[in-house]
């Protein structure tokens, strides 16, 4: 039995989340049934941080045990080739064999996100449910300025979901940036781990800010009272990618 | 009567081409149903090009003339709730008023194509439909150094579909650059104009040299040879943008 870690790139339009559920498609499943139709067997897909319906991947990291003796890029390669087969919008990038004592969940050392926000007036063609398409001009220096306040030890209780099943709501954001890169602004984030909805409901909050509705003082006012009611909307999950787990 | 120049997003996927056809949807004829929908007239929206089926743009040039009295950031921003309501990938970034002289495809002086090539042995899972999938490491430089020797005036024959309705075959290709990023290939072209199929055959003959399998002498006998058996084959139109066309 070799244990094996993907990194995994999914569009995630047509899933109900990296989670298998009872109530559609999901990310797990679709790797789940690619190890089976390649060796046989049904092993679980363990993922490193379970995004939501409609969230991307660029650098999902999970792991799987398989019984069968193979290289790790024919692991690779074939995952590919039933992932294509099942017409399924999901990638395995990379394949590496690792220790037992690996779990791509309690095992990472940090998350990393990008939110990307279309900002112009007309609305996307090509980047269709791959961005938040806001349509008023951002001032990017006011966010890249308010998101100071979020950086570092907190408890982000105004920007966790009612539904967020997390021992604590204190968690450290390591880092937090605001660029833009012509029409789109991308807001990357880095952590240990992330609350449900953390980086959207960061995102949702910025926005009021590049938009001029809030001030950076606003925003620290939000986390101070640590009530979601204070924090500003959820933004879509169009524009959220899990860019990277990283490992010790 | 007022002309307006459309400057024009879209993924091709969906599409039969820019071109109004009996076969299927096209995106002139999305343009033209948003255009009857904002204000109820039967317009033609000329495009400056004739993109093929499968092939996207961010930067495509269209005019139109409309009787009724609109700003022009009226025309862009109705234009996009009509194609929104429709449900097409089809997005108008800009609108402006010009001349009547002004037609989008006889005043063009210059168009400008991007070609992504993905080259990583993982297919596409964000990206299917939108770039080729290469999976054998291409030589990025040697495809930019064999690149040279089509920069210029040339019979353009050997890279020409047999389709082509163009009176010669003789083009300036003003420039054409291989550049990559990362997992990303990208052939960058401009030119006044390009003869049918002319941009897919010059990556699909690119990406032999990529290969290994053709030198830079092979594409320079293949360009004197003046024909298109002689040249290497089309490159999937799902890799292949117009992203921008000039006028004086």
């Amino acid at each position: 039995m070799t244990r094996f870690r993907l990194t995994v790139e999914y569009d995630g339009r047509g899933y109900v989340g990296w989670q298998r559920q009872d109530n559609g498609p999901s990310v797990q499943a679709a790797l789940e049934a690619a190890v089976l139709g390649f060796c046989g067997e049904q092993a679980t897909v363990q993922g490193a941080g379970r995004t939501d319906s409609g969230v991307h991947a660029t650098g999902q990291a999970a792991h799987v045990d398989i019984a069968r003796e193979a290289a790790a890029g024919t692991v690779r390669d074939a995952l590919n080739a039933h992932l294509r087969m099942a017409g399924e919008a999901v990638a395995v990038l990379d394949a590496a064999a690792v220790g037992d004592d690996f779990h791509a969940r309690f095992s990472a050392t940090e998350r990393r996100y990008l939110y990307r926000i279309l900002n112009r007036r007309a609305p996307p063609a090509l980047e269709i449910g791959r961005v938040w398409h806001v349509a008023r001009r951002l001032d990017e220096a006011a966010m890249q300025a308010a998101s100071r306040c979020l950086v570092g030890k907190h408890d982000f209780t105004t920007f966790r979901a009612s539904l967020c099943q997390a021992k604590t709501p204190v968690k450290t954001l390591t880092a937090l940036d605001v660029v833009r890169d012509g029409d789109e602004i991308r807001i990357a984030a880095r952590a240990p781990s992330f609350l449900h909805h953390q980086m959207r409901n960061i995102a949702g909050t910025l926005e009021l800010v590049g938009a001029g509705r809030w001030t950076a003082a606003d925003v620290a006012d939000a986390l101070a009272a640590r009530d979601r009611a204070r924090g500003g909307p959820t933004a879509p999950p169009d524009g959220l990618y899990l860019t990277g787990v990283l490992y010790p």
